[in-house]
């Protein structure tokens, strides 16, 4: 008997009648003999109404009550779970998060998972019941408080119970049909994956793919849990992240798939002094911020002593970098900073690359074919990213997909509801 | 300092600006110079509200997982105070029943306190917060699962941790003023009591006072815990429900306070064989079917050799009483099951009956004077109660209140805004 995990995002439960079908799903599952331990998420916006609950009775809510409150949403989704099972014949019994062991820390809103302990599940599974554990919520080792996980963290409850229960596999419910070779919104061509590899699926999460979170992802390469990432709405097999073993990457295609990321800016500081250490302290400014950067340009020094450097971060964190760096403009003696957040960023990745020479060309080669002008670039193992201006974005992206061969040749119907998550 | 309880109930806090307002009260009262816990309910309709969703998920949810639904919401009223409590400058922290350690039996739905263990609160006492616990809640002993409490339940949380703290006094605050001589809807010139004992209180919710619930009260006395009702929305001083030393029943009213009940229905067993065992065969049946009964008549023997009995009982259960009177109808040898749902039940209270003779002769002349016809009669140390017709039920409270000269002669203004509760 195969041990399961499966989770359904806040969608997929988003009324009673959606509810009633998870537990018709679920129930199929243990009836062809596994034995089933759900993830699930608040209904549809209840979060969003209780955080606006929040807002009414306090201008600056505090984070250990924000939590209180918000895994209350998570708690009823499983509790109705539950019931709905029990409804058509079978059993089922609802945990929260602290109950079912998810020990985490005591960072209130952004919580990290320390470590599971399921003896309570084990008991349950091995009564025969269905598991149904309160998603993206922990309690802290030290304070025993409530906690939730931050962002895409149901996602992350289930691959965390999947590796600390020793599941088969943890298929991730949601309502698109898996992961895509491009987003279908821009490749009509974008097909489907059969499979990818953790560290592909990285590289994806990191550079815009929203279909699974980058924790997420990190944490089942870690305890080695395959993923399914599948529609709830259709019984259609999805996308395997799983591990690759040597051979498997030799045989692998070049590149499985194309992401964009249209929510960076670009901030280049203009004359710096071409001095030791004025570069770092550039960049030691922004690390003291808290601020992560992506990628980093500095143009050689030309005659006049000075250089001009230029990275990309958060568009959002945008405002906050450029204020710390005015803070400091006499200090380092830089002329001026200056931003450009009409910026897109387009990757091609695949563990395909680390076999085969020639990626490079073959990638920037389709982009000048399509008029597309290179502003930066980086590089991975598996991963070459470059920055365009934010109009090119879909004629690069489309350029890489054909040039790639990943076209859909088969004429097969691609569903792809929305962006996923 | 002094360690106060203070529990508001689902009106109190119906709103976002009830809770502002309840967030206020609650302040004053550290600030006052006290070590405040509040027991809260759940906002206005939520309970409702959660339970309708269970009836759209399954036709018969179970008790464990309806708990864990129902749950949510004194989580959430909390978790809200807490951050209108911190949005005041007070510092509060919010806690389930579970971990405010109210431990309970396994009974779903309708489970009883065991024990409170209330380590975490006397620690978040000792550092100056404010402490906030969901109402209504508990965790079960044997098997860790969330339980609630039933009917009336957030009082009895209340009262059972001022006992467990040590506190001064418990504050139930509710939308009226306090307890009161009677029914200010039927008797204008009801007034409210200062102080009554718990004896005399557990009298009145028992026979019809919906303001305090009986397992509330039986708590309070066995944990000796002063009870202060009285109203969120004033700031007047409301009814004190403490222990009366000797010396205080002697001097207190012959009667506090009259109260009514029509909720009540009366079944006459007829023509029951006057043979030994046959009327206890009747009641043995009705215990059996777990149905609790009032008040008794069997009526002498005449002649043919069998009896009537009529007994009282909640009138929600007489149909589940008469069936099981049908099934051993044969058995028995009666001759007919026969009912009236249209009598009210009228009690006088006063630990004053103790030292005081004569009151059964004023309460049955006023009644007559009053043209009242008394079908059943019951008595306790400290009450007499009458079953009458429905339709003499005010009349009835109102000859006992001017009897006993209990009618407001002050010409004080009476606040009573509904039911209680």
């Amino acid at each position: 008997m195969a041990r399961v995990v499966q989770k359904f995002g806040g969608s997929s439960v988003a009324d009673a009648e959606s509810i009633r079908r998870v537990a018709r799903r679920v129930v199929e599952t243990q009836r062809a003999g596994h034995q089933v331990t759900v993830v699930i998420s608040a209904m549809g916006d209840t979060t969003d109404e209780l955080f606006d609950l929040a807002k009414q009775v306090s201008t600056n809510p505090p984070a250990r009550e924000l939590d209180m409150l918000l895994t209350a949403g998570e708690r009823m989704s499983a509790a109705l779970l539950a019931m709905a099972i029990d409804d058509l014949g079978a059993q089922a019994r609802s945990y929260t998060g602290s109950q079912a062991g998810v020990i985490t820390t005591a960072a209130h809103g952004n919580a990290r998972i320390i470590d599971i302990t399921p003896g309570r599940i084990e008991k349950a599974l091995a009564k025969g019941y269905i598991v149904i554990v309160a998603g993206f919520q922990g309690v802290a080792q030290d304070t025993k408080d409530i906690t939730t996980l931050g962002r895409g963290a149901s996602d992350t409850t289930a691959v965390a119970l999947a590796g600390a229960l020793g599941a088969e596999h943890c298929e991730i419910y949601t309502d698109v049909d898996g992961v895509f070779s491009a987003d279908p919104r821009i490749v009509p061509q974008a097909r489907r994956l059969p499979r990818i590899s953790y560290e592909e699926m990285l590289e994806l999460a990191a550079t815009g793919a929203k279909v699974l979170h980058l924790r997420c992802v990190e944490y089942a390469r870690r305890e080695m849990v395959p993923i399914h990432v599948r529609s709830s709405f259709s019984d259609r097999p999805g996308t395997w992240v799983t591990h690759y073993e040597e051979g498997d990457a030799m045989e692998a295609a070049l590149i499985s798939g194309v992401s964009h990321d249209r929510s960076e800016a670009k901030i280049t500081v203009v004359g710096v002094p071409d001095q030791i250490g004025k570069a770092a302290r550039v960049f030691s400014v922004i690390a003291e911020a808290d601020i992560d950067i992506d990628m980093i340009v500095q143009n050689a020094s030309v005659g006049d002593h000075s250089t001009a450097i230029s990275f990309t971060l958060a568009d959002a964190e945008r405002p906050k970098a450029i204020e710390a760096l005015r803070a400091v403009q006499a200090e380092i003696g830089f002329a001026d900073v200056t931003y450009d957040d009409a910026i897109g960023k387009v990757s091609i990745i695949g563990v395909g690359m680390r076999s085969h020479p020639g990626v490079t060309a073959r990638f920037f080669s389709a982009l000048a074919q399509a008029g597309v002008n290179i502003e930066m670039i980086s590089t991975s193992e598996i991963r070459i990213s470059v920055v365009v201006d934010e109009n090119d974005v879909e004629a690069a992206v489309r350029a890489a997909h054909t040039a790639f061969g990943l076209d859909s040749s088969s004429g097969e119907a691609v569903v792809y509801a929305g962006t996923g998550r």
